[in-house]
This record gives C-alpha cells, sequence and structure tokens, in this order.
C-alpha cells in the first residue's frame, strides 16, 4: 500500500529552522536524496550552515557511501519539492492554523501513497490532519534535536491516520538508523519531552525560590542523574539500584518517599495495580539476567560514558 | 583547624548498605585505609561482595598506586573503626532517631577536629545534629549511586555546623577526584533528587494513565533527553538549542509553553527577574563561546557518549 522502505530514495524536507536543516543533514548522511523546501530564499544561508556544521560532525560518526551534499537540492517552491519525493518530513513553524493549511495543500500535492510525518512537538496529528483530504497517511514523527545525532524519534497518528501508515513510518525510521517510539495515545508533550518538561519546571521553581543556581542545576544532572539515566533509563535505574529485590523493593520500601516534598509535582496515588505494572515492567526489561550481571552492565557503561564526555571535551 | 585535607590517611566508613560499600570501594580505590561499621556480622559477606564488584569495575578505571584491598578493615565495634580514622563518611538506615543517637555518640567519640559527612539523602543536618555535642562539624555529603562512579557529591551543613566545615568536606572531596556541589540551602532532596524526583513522578502518572509503558519511557529516555543532559544538563541544553538567542529567546519564545499541559507540574511565572537570572547564568556558562563552537562541542560529546553506550554493551 505505502511501498516498501528500501525503495524510499527521495526525502522531501519542509521548513528551515534546526529541525528541517537537521532532518535533510541525517538523511542525505544516511545516502538519501533531499529536497528542501524553505519558505523564503534569504533563509538559505542559515539553514546550509547548519546542515555543514551537522555535516562535519556526522562525517566523524561514519556516513553512508553513497551520501554526499550533491544530493541536496533547495527550493522556495513546495510542488518542486515534493515532486519525485518519497517520502515528506515536515518541520515548518508550530502554528496550528498554518499547519493546517499546508496539509489541506499535501493533502493533494503528495500522492496518496507517500507518507507525510510532522516534526512537531506541541500539537496533535488530530488537530492538524482536520482539512487533509487525505489524512490517513498523515503522522507525527517527533525527534529530539539535535535530530541528526539523537536516535530517538517519537511516532503517532491522529483519529484519521491508516494503523498501517504508522507502521510503515516506524519501520522506515529504523531503516535511516533511529529509535523509534511507538505511541498508542497522543499525548501532549509526547513521552520525551513530558519527562523533561517536568524536570525542566521544578529547575525553574527552584531557581526563581533561591533553592538552586542554573549552573549548580546543569552540574548536578551531569554528574549525578543523566550519566545513569543514559544507560538505564529511570525505571531500570531504580530497578537495579535496588539489588535482589529491584522495583518492588524500590515501591515498598521507599514508597513512602512519594509523598515527601523531594519535588511541587504530587505523585500518582501508589495503587497495587501501578506498582505490578511497574514491577513486571522491569522485570521484563531485566531479561532474566541476575543483578549482579545489572549492575556490572550498568557500572560499565557509566564509565565508559564518564570517559567518552572527558575525552571529547579536551 | 581541621587539619590539611591532604594529611587524611585512615576514613571510616559507617553502614553496611550499598552506600556505604559504595564508598568503601571509592576510598579504598583512592589509596586510603577505610575502616567500616557494620551494624551485625550478617552483613559482613554482602557488603565484600558489593565492595569486589565494584573494584573490579574501578580496577578498569584506573586506581591509585596505593589502593588496595588489604586496606580494607571491617568492625561491628563503632570505637575500633573510629580510632585513628581522620574523616567519618556515614551511611546508615535513613531513620531520623537513629541517625540522632549514633550523632550523640559521635560527638564524643570522634575527636573534634575530624569532619562527619552524612550521606543522607532525605534527612537535613540541622534535625540530624540536634543531640550531638559537637555539631559545628557534621555536614551532609549525598553522594549519588553509585557512589563509587558518579561524581556528584551535594553538601550542605545544617544550622549549627561551621561554614569551615563546609569548605573543608568540599576540598576533601575534590581531592578524592568527586564533583562537589556546595548548596546554600538545606532543600529536602537537594538539588539532583528533586529534579530526578520531578521526571520520576510524571513518569508513574503516565504508566498509571496509560499514556506511557515502563519500557517506552526508559527507552525515550535514553535516545533522547538523557545523553544531552549528561552533556549540557538542561540549562545549557536548551540555551544552545536556540542558537544565537539562547535561553533569552527558550524563555521568550518558547515560555508559553509552560503553560501547555507538557507535564502535570505547574511552571512557576516567569517574572523579568527569573527570565534574567536563568539568561545571565546561561551567558555565564557559555564562556564567551559561539553559538557554533557550543554546538559543536555538544555534538562531540554526544557522538562519544552513544557510541560509548554502544561499546560497553556490545
Amino acid at each position: 500500500m505505502y511501498g516498501s522502505v528500501e525503495n524510499v530514495k527521495t526525502i522531501a524536507s519542509l521548513g528551515g529552522g534546526p529541525i528541517g536543516a537537521g532532518w535533510a543533514a541525517h538523511f542525505l548522511a544516511m545516502g538519501y536524496n533531499v529536497k528542501c523546501y524553505l519558505h523564503e530564499d534569504s533563509e538559505k544561508d542559515r539553514f546550509i550552515k547548519i546542515i555543514k556544521t551537522a555535516w562535519d560532525i556526522l562525517e566523524k560518526v561514519g556516513i553512508s557511501e553513497k551520501a554526499s551534499l550533491t544530493n541536496l537540492f533547495i527550493s522556495t517552491k513546495i510542488s518542486e519539492v515534493i515532486s519525485g519525493s518519497e517520502f515528506v518530513q515536515e518541520s515548518i513553524p508550530e502554528v496550528l492554523s498554518i499547519k493546517r493549511e499546508l496539509y489541506k495543500g499535501l493533502g493533494t500535492l503528495v500522492p496518496r501513497n507517500v507518507i507525510i510525518a510532522s516534526s512537531t512537538s506541541g500539537l496533535t496529528m488530530t488537530d492538524i490532519q482536520t482539512s487533509c483530504p487525505t489524512p490517513e497517511r498523515t503522522v507525527i514523527a517527533h525527534p529530539f534535536n539535535p535530530p541528526y545525532l539523537l536516535p530517538l524519534v517519537e511516532i503517532v497518528g491522529g483519529k484519521k491516520t491508516n494503523p498501517k501508515a504508522v507502521e510503515w513510518t516506524k519501520s522506515f525510521y529504523k531503516l535511516t538508523g533511529k529509535e523509534p517510539l511507538v505511541m498508542n495515545k497522543e499525548v501532549p508533550g509526547f513521552v520525551a519531552t513530558r519527562l523533561q518538561e517536568a524536570l525542566w519546571r521544578e529547575a525553574l521553581h527552584m531557581v526563581e525560590a533561591g533553592e538552586a543556581t542554573p549552573e549548580q542545576i546543569d552540574t548536578a544532572l551531569k554528574n549525578g542523574p543523566a550519566p545513569r539515566m543514559t544507560v538505564q533509563g529511570q525505571c531500570m535505574a531504580f530497578h537495579v539500584a535496588c539489588g535482589e529485590g529491584g522495583m518492588a523493593t524500590n515501591l515498598d520500601q521507599f514508597g513512602p518517599a512519594l509523598k515527601l516534598p523531594w519535588t511541587r509535582l504530587k505523585a500518582p496515588k501508589l495503587t497495587p495495580s501501578l506498582r505490578n505494572k511497574m514491577v513486571s515492567a522491569c522485570n521484563k526489561m531485566s531479561q532474566g539476567k541476575s543483578f549482579e550481571e545489572l549492575q556490572r552492565q550498568r557500572d560499565l557503561s557509566i564509565v565508559a560514558i564518564l570517559n567518552a564526555v572527558k575525552g571529547s571535551q579536551s
């Protein structure tokens, strides 16, 4: 229906900001032809500068044999960019009316078997796709900045999206080296931004209340929670930290800490159902490995990360 | 008054759990003699197992020439452990009455010029030191698990603590390879745990509401916010992501996003004073570097981190 993900050779990237440019750099590095739509010619210099900065880094990471900056095409005419493209990544400004207007046009301009994916971080596809005549192939694919480096892409459809379009999008990003995360629900902020935003708002509160400076906040994160979270996320971090008892011990023994004023965000009630969901997910993620094994794996990765940061900044 | 930090040769580590054992491993690896107090003999096997597991990792990281497991002494008699120790790291259970009782005794047992530092994550030194006859040298020094790897140590005194004791403690941890963060205020959860706890409670809400599974939460963190946070913290991550405009652009342009339901935690009011504190701190942290330089440094470190994780888990 949407063709094979392997057959995609040419990608349209719509939008001249850091996300549009970042996606262009990513797809170019993976060996695709990338056709970019900019709103105005005046955006071109800055756009190319972002791509070149990203390119220097991507060359160190390792790019596809077919990758070349000569595969980049830029135009302010959207029809020129859509023509011949087998996938559309949209990263235009985060204004619902502008997105709706664009999707109305794309709905007829883009062949019906081509997926249109939005980089939006703040809108839902249900809201964006209302005026699109062919909404079933529109889907959200939200990267994490910088899109050319961080693997996460959060994928979710709107009410009118065909589940097969979501499936296709997942396979496609996987093929291009990304870590797709398919969501079942359209939740404002998706997963990653919500978690980060809770932390960020607590940080702002702390600065406002004189409890910490921005410097202290960044120092704390870099030398404490963040390296561990990079290795294990947060659920597995607590699971492994509690030894044999794992997440069950974390919630049963330290559960009362959820009521302590350790942040301004109130915790949900720790129902047996929530507890069991957390525990069984962590046991599953452990893949039968012993606590010692999990701890050893964590430690080796933390050491590697701390050395990597040091090495890359010296 | 408290002697030179360089003169410390022998450290007392009180408490048989993962934090006490983790500290013991750290100080042993740095070449110190470490005398450990356990509540019961039955804790000994597990305690030594934790130290040995940590030791295997620390040997890969690189340990001091003087480091040896033969410098470890274990006893269930607290006076034997205190005798000859020039610094005390206390990591006993997180129960205020038990800590108070211990500090009452330590107050006379430990020579007055020796600093007593508590690993507590949930109590304040003002509360712990009430019954201690010599409270001026008691201070909180809270590590992040695992204490033998993560650099962060959050340091803060209680009401009766001498600021010179806080200064000494900071210098001492710096000398032993840690990243001390001295706080001006005793805030529940200090800095790192507060930030992590806001994220954690949002995560629990999301699981409870069926918005995300624990697997999705960990996948999102590992592939999105966490690697970037390891390099830049969160304030500098937003500063650099906004290009030339930096944190000012982040707050002025995306400030309204603070009112969006992207997390259950309400943001503080974005007053001019809060805005200016954030902006000037980020400008200071940029150390006059251009946006391109900061972005390049970020990208190189992110690449290094992602490769480090892959390499250490293969």
